[in-house]
């Protein structure tokens, strides 16, 4: 099976560098994947992405040096499982607040006797290999996503369920939960402190973890604290702050 | 019938600020038209957008504040009358060498007694207004991109082509008509005299002259020159320059 | 952010008027749009209408008179989160039965405290302006749909729950529960008694009330009686009704 | 070969009924298949309606009792041809002006030895059946557009071409070539007075003859002169007067 | 009502023949339609299909032979509810463990007073008849799959749920679950002994059985124990088998 | 620049064993591009395929070791630009009937001082490398079809037109052209003759020679004789004789 990029870079103790798509484009995707991000995440939960485009922009992905990973739009088995059948290889599951959610989340995407994922990999096995079948429960990364107040409450019980890879950071959704403004980056006291100790627990239960951030200076300072996967910013925000860059120098002429 | 962007700007002598779409995709293209341009061109020639495409464009544009400029594929009947018919108030089309090539381009896109365009505004009527039928001749813009040697030598000619609004100049192509390296910026200097050459005339014939452009510097001394219409970056250009930045802070550390 | 043309409306007494989108495409929603409706319901329940051609939808309706409403699949988080993300001001969620229905339903469309959406409105921030995220709470309009016998049941359990703004009635399902044939119009006598009721039992609850017309007569009659919202045939109904009188003219010949 | 039902009704003395499809959509398409009309043109000069809107609307009208026609974009032979391909028994030519172009258009639609058309009937083949390569000549039925002054000119050297079938006439575009009002039914007398004439000569060349309509009334007078094809309205338009009825009848309360 | 392929077939004691479609594309689902399959099933589990290319497929196989069968996503109400509104008249639903899950099944794919579905046949009514709201319910067929240990220890309480039509056997699923090599043809023997179990069993319920192939031989052999619905292949794989043959013959040269 | 692989092929004595697309789905595509087929022909002049289509296709091919060639839908400036544009290295253009039109087609596809190919190669540029500018003239291949007796009275004046890469046999629209049945391996003996004149024109006028065929043994005697490039069967002729096989296994029981 094709090597998974996640595991390479963290076998080499490396962080990925993700980039994160909000528009729902092959083309722009396939521009991306061009860049020099390692990874870059197709959002199918916020962004405007739906099962179709989630297809042509993992097809346009397929022959770039990132490695395509998936938010799916919630913790459902039929998306779960199409996502991995289109050939995901890694993917970011939303508002995993109990032990019961991670374990129907580490069910839905691993096959039997682990767990209980329906058999028919029609784009991966194609993309992936003829061992798909065999390789895949060891290949797939699953990151769950630790974003509200009962999540922080029912951490432990969520990062040791057996199977689950990593866990992912919203600091905006965590932030309302905590009654705190949504942002990514500054965000405040009681945020940093719960992003700091999801990392510790994280940490403690061998299991990576992952963070949503707005700005480089931020990641690379998460990455210095341990994080192991950050995501910088998105395709449209890039769009925004490009554009309102040259817009800005020309009509200061 | 609904202002023209251009003719607004273009009466109070100001240039007009465009941005440049090669995504094949509205949510880009609304992304896009929120961050300040003045116009953004959809490029059918060398972009990946058909028609499909053009009309999700056109309408994601429609709610915003840039006015929707389309370069059409080539200099054909079908295409140009479509283009209109879609709704674009302006058009910018490739390769117009000879006068009669700028004759057709006026033709095309101007009902009778001025041309021979063929009735039936599908879209355009409705988003436009009831006047459309009168008031369209006068409404649109027409640009004719000088870009060969070919033009070069019959740049009067053309230029005198009554109905024709305005030239626009691709450095990249110009370039190598005239054997030089294809760049939008940094040209040659055959190539900046050529330009300097063709604002000249077209300022001699009282018609607008836009360029391309890829930095806002350039882009500002050509205003200065008395450019009226300024294209710089691209979406596309701008995904790379930001994910490059970010990418290169983040390897950086 | 953008005005909520409901709210508008019934801040001065006025029903809306809506019109009804079963065909999945923007351009025929692009022309409902500029017709004098008051809003267009998108139906992503039975309509043929997914998530890709709802972007297209929203933002052809986005430059047009007419406010977006969106009928949702199903009373399920993932959908209910992206439509509101992709920029819907309002919507209408079938099903719902019971006063546990009505809590997920609000909870699901409104950030906390007040319920638990997760944040990142992608297309909702970019046109609805930058206090989305304070503001939608107040300004977005949920409608549940009393359409069954249990719902019937628990009516007050329902309109009581806080943060729900409307219910929506469907004659037809509401028809079949109650064991009458599935109209919208001439309805049976146990269902006309059940919509008399289910809108007094609204206004007790001071929240306001719609329900699903086929004939203009039948609509104004309803808004006689306090309906605040009424829906008049679709865009499938009207190609339907406007060319069977087009060919029985013909073939009358 | 299927049955060309224009080839039938016309055999019976019978003028064809027909609709007009603007919306680039499927299922609208599907919906007017379904109400009585003998045909419906799927229009890709002045409609929304490209080359993969156009395959999914014959796909959904196969199985009505409607024959699609097809308005091809102009007079090129790439998508008269692609339009026979995908499956159209019958197309209708814009802007058909001389004796060549009507000798093109027979060329580009026939098979050797009677015209070029080169050979590779994709889907015609697989849904009109095995004998397509030998039937299709004689099957297919081809429309030419008398639309300008110009074609008034050369219309006994257009009319006399061996292989077509009929004209066509656009009252919109004739007007304004004649330098009058562009409408389809209350047409100025110069205009009417042309349409008779293009009438007389289709007869008197033993061609058929098909014009556009607004309302049933001018359809109904213009089959009592002789026509054998009318076209009335089109689904946008039926949408347009269906919604603006009912919001009148609703907004009138 | 349209009549139900699969109905009439087994009133005639005959088995059907079924393709398998995992291509999200209409042309190919037409193409596929004219070979002599009897029923031919749009597969939105494992496959790339998502609604917007059901629709199509829906759409394209309506002109042939082949009636459509859907294989939903999972079991949710708002997937079953929208195949069947879009005409699907028969469908798979994956994973029926419990009889809990199959009365589910039942409630959501029929009106009351048999189950719950809501009521909007947009595409369904059109395409099957004015009858449709009454017919409906006993014209439309559903399959409970069969493929795990569980839905093999529930197999009697499933089976004679009142509604339930038939059943279908995914052996790879099912072998998985019995800690087997997931395969479709030479299954292990415990497998086989399941599936003779549940055929023997559904025929005990009087209710019809199917079973998923990859050879025809086993197909056959599998009609001649009783199966009453049998898929071989599918359209990747045939588009796999047949390259291969033909580039295996060509690099024997 | 990315290795064009029918140049590194020939440079090797190899012929190329090409399969051929007209099934408009990157999927179909995808599985295909991973069976052994040196190249694939997307063809846009007699199959389904669109610009969308197209874009989705090459993307699909991209990560597959089957390279991509396209052949357009006629010999005309816009498309076939678009088509280099968008990332082809070999293309196939229809119709070449005279050495003007040889010309044509050479100063479409390259640049300057060669051809006058307008610059802007928005995803070749990204796709096949930084120095596509200077390499593109040299890199992409370009076949003119010769398909009619005009073409073969021309055949040495089109086969010296500099920068002419291949000649390409349409055996069909030869056959048409010569007054044969149009099929492509059992031609009837003027067409067999046509071909091997053909084919010694081109390698007296040392170009490659590739040809269509239908059968693998039709197909290697050609490669026998000297053919360069080989065509067998299609997607749809692939899915229709797979299909037919099964169902006559399965209707034979």
């Amino acid at each position: 099976m094709r090597e998974n990029k996640l595991r390479t870079l963290w076998s080499q103790n490396k962080p990925a560098i993700n980039g994160w798509l909000a528009v729902p484009n092959g083309f722009s995707a396939e521009v991306m994947g061009h860049q020099g991000w390692d990874t870059l995440t197709i959002d199918m939960q916020h962004g405007l992405i739906d099962e179709g485009a989630l297809l042509t922009m993992l097809q346009a992905l397929q022959s770039t040096p990132a490695m395509p990973v998936v938010r799916a739009p919630w913790l459902d088995p039929a998306p779960l499982m199409k996502i991995l059948d289109a050939g995901a290889q890694a993917l970011i599951c939303p508002m995993v607040n109990t032990r019961e959610d991670a374990q129907r989340l580490v069910a839905y995407t691993h096959y039997a006797p682990r767990g209980g994922r329906s058999f028919g990999p029609v784009r991966a096995g194609l993309v992936h290999g003829a061992d798909y079948a065999t390789a895949a429960n060891d290949n797939v990364v699953v990151f769950a996503m630790i974003e509200t107040a009962q999540a922080l409450d029912n951490l432990d019980a969520i990062c040791s369920v057996e199977g689950l890879d990593a866990v992912y950071i919203g600091p905006s959704d965590l932030s309302l939960s905590l009654g705190c403004t949504p942002v990514f980056d500054d965000v405040d006291p009681p945020v940093a402190q719960a992003i700091d100790h999801i990392l510790a627990r994280a940490k403690a239960h061998d299991i990576k973890a992952g963070v949503h951030n707005g700005r480089t200076d931020v990641a690379r300072a998460r990455i210095a604290k341990g994080f192991d996967f950050v995501t910088i910013s998105s395709d449209a925000r890039i769009l925004i702050a490009g554009s309102q860059q040259i817009v800005k120098e020309m009509k200061a002429s």
